[in-house]
């Protein structure tokens, strides 16, 4: 259903080198785990899939863009994402840098009209639209702490640059469903506890799934971060105590949803699937 | 004007590397023209500088960022930028990428906010968003197309490379001024042809100036283009020749004006400016 949305998003795609580097940025896909939680959110207070499903599209085109800038020589050097050569490798530097450039700029420049599409009332859109770019701003200071560390940091340090990577966009994708929906501020605020704290769960089971080799994850050969030096929560943790702290985090993510009771659960769903990763 | 502007839109950066990164790929700035191109444009309509002045500054961001990428190593290798060493070289190419992707969220989130307050109807704000994230992906097919030249290319083909940078983007901005100020279609579109033949004129005489050492042009020190054996107009046309061919897109441009007849002041100024450099 998301890659549906995808290819109608990018239905009108230069047709040279750089409309193939963008749709090979977002094709195929990993687990599209931002948009899920966005339909998720949503269906959790009533609202229909299908009708938030081209919404949930323009977050992938935003996370495909940043995972494209992340694999660059220059940011992580990494050779390889799903399964395939990273976009650099199979294009060239300069045009994965103009293909996530032009797909971040259609998943903003596109989503005031996406927000009215899912039905969120014309006067909250010129909002959410500010608030998208305030994300992405957020994931680039991430990524600028996360190369700064120079490969040592706390446990505290490495949750920081985590919390403004994936956490704060689990969270967005979160809170917008359950916005976009109708919910109550404070069934809000339960989602978008719930999302920060599974993001961050999630990025501790990357860790670990790059040190034990874990087939599958991401794509990416087992040992590529933990090859460049990087410090990682299994370097830090160990790889039961990162496996601690995931389960840690994910008993907090689901305390989070404990005041929406019966509703919650399209959301849960997601905890028992990073769960089983453990 | 346009730099307080700027300013104001930049007032809320991130505090570290990265906010410092993106302050410095906007200030100290160049010529403005884009920003100068919307508001004289409106001028010409009867819209108040004052109130387009927050939305010019958001063209000049998506241009900052797009000369923040354009003089990466694996694209124009530029050591200069304005007099300075070019971002990647003050910060690290990683800061600069990570700035520039920053600094397109913020232009192209804040769009629609910007347009409502230079005074548009909602009804357009949506649609001039979309456009403006279109404008971003023609610069991209622009670059992407002048990389792949590999030094050789007809007069025809280094003019469809910049009219789909500096052509398309001058364009746009004057067509956006002439249209929040209420302009009528026929006159929206006159102005739009001026401004696309103004920025081919310009980009013209960018590499006269680069061939004959004009002093002070986009703070670059002359030969920076040819010395990575670019093909650019003088090398096709001669110095004399490219001068000829600016004169003659100015004369195009003064011409599409003339339907506007005492209407089009404010631009004219513009073209008697870039001949000034003739």
């Amino acid at each position: 259903m998301v890659d549906t949305a995808l290819a109608e998003l990018l239905a009108s795609l230069p047709s040279g080198v750089l409309g193939a580097a963008m749709r090979a940025a977002v094709f195929p896909g990993g687990k599209r785990l931002r948009p899920l939680l966005l339909l998720r959110a949503g269906q959790a207070f009533g609202a229909d899939p299908q009708r938030l499903r081209p919404l949930s599209a323009a977050l992938e085109l935003v996370h495909c863009a940043s995972l494209a800038l992340d694999d660059l020589p220059c940011m992580d050097d990494a050779p390889f994402r799903r399964g395939e050569p990273s976009l650099h490798r199979r294009f060239s530097e300069a045009t994965a840098i103009l293909a996530a450039f032009a797909l971040l700029a259609k998943a903003v420049g596109e989503f005031p009209a996406l927000l009215r599409q899912a039905g969120l009332p014309p006067a909250y859109c010129e909002g959410w639209t500010g608030r998208l770019s305030q994300l992405v701003e957020t994931l680039c200071e991430g990524q600028q702490l996360d190369l700064a560390r120079h490969g040592t940091a706390t446990v505290a340090e490495l949750e920081r640059v985590h919390a403004g990577k994936t956490g704060a966009f689990f969270a967005f994708a979160a809170e917008l469903g359950a916005f976009v929906a109708g919910a109550d501020p404070a069934s809000v605020e339960c989602v978008r506890s719930f999302a920060r704290n599974l993001g961050l769960a999630y990025q501790v089971l990357d860790d670990v799934a790059d040190a034990t080799g874990g087939q599958g994850w991401e794509g990416k050969p087992p040992g590529q971060d933990a090859r460049h030096g990087q410090c990682t929560f299994v370097t830090l943790l160990g790889v039961e105590g990162a496996r601690q702290l995931a389960s840690e985090l994910l008993s907090t993510a689901e305390a989070c949803l404990a005041p929406l009771s019966r509703r919650a659960e399209p959301l849960l769903g997601f905890v028992n699937h990073v769960r089983a990763l453990l």
